[in-house]
């Protein structure tokens, strides 16, 4: 249960780390959209593993497959079934770790939830892999999000303790894609990539902050008071892996400030009506309000590490010393980088079509 | 659209801030739960506002009445309808800044989505009044959450720049209503109060923190990939008006961390597997892992405030001055704190219906 | 669970037979529609008992009641919660077969479902008073359906024996409200009335069938393969107490047909493409083909019935017999002419609007 | 849109009849359930065209293959995705008639839908052979309802106007597989083998009626108001192609009974409540008594035949005369036995999962 997100736009996905493919289905897709299997390959290239940027060693050159839904290069109002086939994987390197939940994992959550049914192989259905499939849907998405001009961008701002420093929206729309930790300034980048190398040294790993952009989104998407902007944004960013944290316009730091402060006064410019800051990231009472829709998503550090770690033997029931094997990522934040993306555009597309932007069926 | 939330624990909203009622329908209330109006009154009560704390002249000794679900002290298994009627409500306040969204307020927002049909009095559906309806519902989850055994708690940890230092939760579960602010700390309290206080003399507001304790939920709960325990918290909370971010956990300081720092280790103690550390706030993979959940909530200050404010005159389009009168909030977290419990139980009762810990229908 | 229904327009139902009240809350409900309460009343009038057309001896004036979601005439784009009191109900006259089912209602089957914790007063959930919910949604979808040309209209075909000679769809609008049994045949409706006098002399009770049309239905409604027009509809159709059968078009006789009958042709008429024949019943592959669609449905006879019955006493467990007091219809088809016409309403409605066909919100 | 069926045990549909492939998500299956790919097949293999029984000569030696939640022989809890590939197709066969509406297909409502987007070869998403993966589902149904006891059967009891007579239920379970049309009587199985003969000599088709039964089933399944047994059984039958009629127990017969003859009495025997008849096919309210649940649904004639009909040009809008080429079944209705039992099985897995009778995850 739970494996499909979006009212309208519905897109579930399927598939295992280490079983025969990763997958979705896009129910709702509008009939008559351009597409083709390169624009999807794009997106699933863009979350790449890179050495320089923490990635893992395993070779993921996926070649994305559209099963159904596609006619002469149109959609065809037809649910989209997309999938990339797992290769290259080494299950024997999970096997002898099945009873010793590794720490920051769901090994031991889902070993209780599923009774020990679940595919255990490389995290299984909770592997980063499962991502692959969200790009492919996002891909969709930015599609038809693109048709009505809306534009998503997503950079990261933080790798452990390298920040970078606040950047105009041009920057980061043109500079994000210059260097592989995709952070929009060359110098903090080049920290980034420093400070990724630095703990992969010692064996261990790297969180940070990804921030995501939605540009030119009219006033009035949001269905609150349940299915907000707010809400329904971070329950799609919540289901990337190692996401911990989501907060929008001035988040948490609007905790600090005083309500003269923090309230967005409205002003007039160039004849249209939009407010002097954007504390509100965009969005009052869960709808948009015609400002740029930005967010901020803190991951974790990844949980793999060489470095040995406690955890206990669920057979034996007694505590044991892991080291996990494998090739793993140092930090996975620029990767996550296309999948924010992917997740804010099912989101804002979900949302498009229930406010009728993008033609539905019909 | 959107004022629905809960997959087979299904809370309706409905009602306005100056119609004649707010209330909610819960559909997929087991039979047989022994339920009193008392209870629920309970919740209502603690929502009140309190001068002390930040709260609003504006009287609200609501009255909760059940209208449906309900027969000789029982629920039956039919929707449980419940609702508060609006009293002492003063329209005639907002009617002149019908075309004057005020900063901060979602009054533009919903303007341009409902084309000006909304009902604008008081912040129409986007009050906090609506929250009178979230705790009803709350009081039935919390119910059926104690019969599994779970505890809910929130607490006041910020108030502007105020914070409470690190608490035990022993201490968190019984000083928390010590003091009108909800700050299980009494010295933190005290500051908190003086704040308020200054800061309503400057004609201005103050926003703050959350935060929410789950206690004794068993491993197991969560639907992922998209219906994870922190999407579909987060969602609830962000239902909240006023919230801007939601961390578990560690939250965004964990992008700071290393793994090998992050990680929560596994040990056994007294016979039972347990983490070391809680950086995970008791979610691995979007599923409770048996520790407790823990997640902060960010509330930005009140937008309504006493000081003159720039907006725009939506009729003439022209930038005008704008001076809120009415009573409102100086700080609406200490009130936040039961509507914050109240979000979490229902999400956590859905996910305990769902993994069947609590019995359904039949 | 299960008691909303519709993606878009979403109608909630609560309340019981003996409770307070019977409501409804339109979650969904396009902003801007202007609704008065009168035109509401309308159609909770058209399902008012009428003794020579089967009706009870309960007088049922109900007064439908707005309670959030209408603002100075117009919807507001928030929930319309809207109910009708209970009054003139005299429970006692149930109390004493509580534990003692009666033939044909759900009075059993709610017992273990509910496990004893029902309202059973009166068939509580499962009286067909909750479809003066019905009918007020109905009265909103049929509002939102003429502004884009759709008509719906439901007529008694079947009481008992008696049946309806075919009849031009001009007749069936103009002449169904002539008299009390729905029956747009003047003759078949004076046999109706005497059949139904008959019956209830014999302390007995009929059924029927309503056949129910949607005129000017554009091609293109329905959502295929699972949500299809004709799955949707019987779905909300079997939501009516004592409804045992639904069929489209030719339905159950086209079983008797060849192919070469039972294809309807598609001709060009006045430039426009339509179909020679309706045996379709305007539903091609789930989806309207732009011709009448037409239903029927059949409702098994009242089961609540004077004469004694066999049953057996579930403390006792002994078999027993069970005369049914209080007042009730002999037959309850005439009055189950609006209910359908409210349920095919809020189905196309619902699909209009997943269709884009009617405005949603923004 | 509208292609997941289910609230918890949840079926996505996807794939066209001439694209590479037909399949489904099974999202909300537990983890633990033993199952083999075999145990699929048998279901795919039971809905293979007979040629004796009116089946189409095009080959469908579909293998069924598992794409994910399966692992060392058990459900995992992950989304199951099954499938089965396209061959033998023949597309050349429909591209001739791709602006010519097939009379009593889906062919110009979709085309008017998807304008004209839709994948028209075969009927795309609307052919019959969409039901490889509603079986693909049932078998997995059926396998979570046997381990609570459920059994059940569909078996032909009308094609054309040849009817079966009443038969016990043994005789249903035991021998509807002995014939091709999967009639229980052998002399009315050898009359329908003729009937197909003669017609499909004619150039013509056949419908026909199914009867379905689920057996053991519980008092107590079904969430009325809305989610009705009746209801949501009547939904999943519709998206079986050709379906046009649905009915439960006496159904539209018991328009024409009394009261007293419809209205089943409950008796004791051995122990055990019962009803004497069983007029209301095993649910009252919406909900299951205890009594065998019995449907019959009502089949249309094949629309495909090989003689001439008439239709219209759409590019030229002009009355055209249509001559249906390839190979098409003579009478659907012995196929679509087993399709009618996997929605009966999906639908009551749905509703036992909701009653908490099947185990779902944790």
């Amino acid at each position: 249960m739970g494996n499909s997100i979006g009212k309208i736009f519905t897109v579930t996905s399927f598939g295992e780390s280490h079983g025969k493919c990763v997958g979705i289905v896009i129910d709702g897709c509008p009939a008559g959209l351009p597409l083709s299997i390169e624009e999807v390959q794009i997106e699933v290239d863009r979350r790449r593993p890179d050495k320089e940027a923490g990635g893992t060693g395993r070779r993921e050159d996926d070649q994305a497959e559209v099963f159904s839904g596609l006619f002469n290069g149109y959609t065809t109002g037809a649910p989209l079934c997309m999938l990339v086939w797992n290769r290259d994987a080494d299950p024997h390197a999970y096997e002898d770790m099945r009873h010793m939940p590794r720490p920051g994992h769901a090994d031991y959550a889902a070993h209780i939830k599923y009774g020990g049914f679940n595919d255990f192989r490389g995290g299984g259905r909770f592997s980063g892999r499962v991502t692959a499939g969200f790009v492919m849907a996002g891909a969709v998405a930015r599609k038809l999000l693109s048709s009505i001009g809306i534009e998503i961008a997503a950079h990261t701002i933080q790798i452990g303790s390298v920040q970078a420093p606040p950047l105009a929206t041009p920057d980061i729309l043109h500079r994000v894609w210059d260097n592989p930790v995709r952070c929009a300034d060359h110098d903090t980048a080049m920290q980034m990539m420093k400070e990724i190398e630095k703990v992969r040294g010692e064996g261990d790993s790297l969180g940070g902050i990804i921030e995501a952009l939605a540009l030119r989104v009219p006033a009035g998407l949001g269905e609150p008071v349940f299915d907000t902007l707010e809400g329904d944004l971070s329950k799609a960013f919540f289901a990337i892996p190692a996401v911990k944290g989501v907060e929008f316009g001035a988040g948490f730091s609007a905790a600090f400030m005083k309500g003269s402060v923090n309230n967005d006064k409205y002003i007039i410019e160039q004849g249209k009506i939009i407010t002097a800051t954007n504390n509100a990231g965009g969005i009052n009472g869960g709808i948009s309000n015609g400002m740029p829709i930005t967010a901020r998503i803190a991951f974790k550090p990844t949980p793999s590490i060489p470095r040995a770690q406690k955890t206990v033997d669920l057979k034996q029931m007694t505590e044991v010393e892991l080291a996990i094997k494998g090739r793993h990522d140092t930090c996975i934040v620029p990767r996550a980088v296309p999948v924010v993306e992917a997740m804010m555009a099912v989101t804002l597309c979900d949302f498009a079509m229930m406010a009728g932007l993008i033609r539905g069926t019909l």
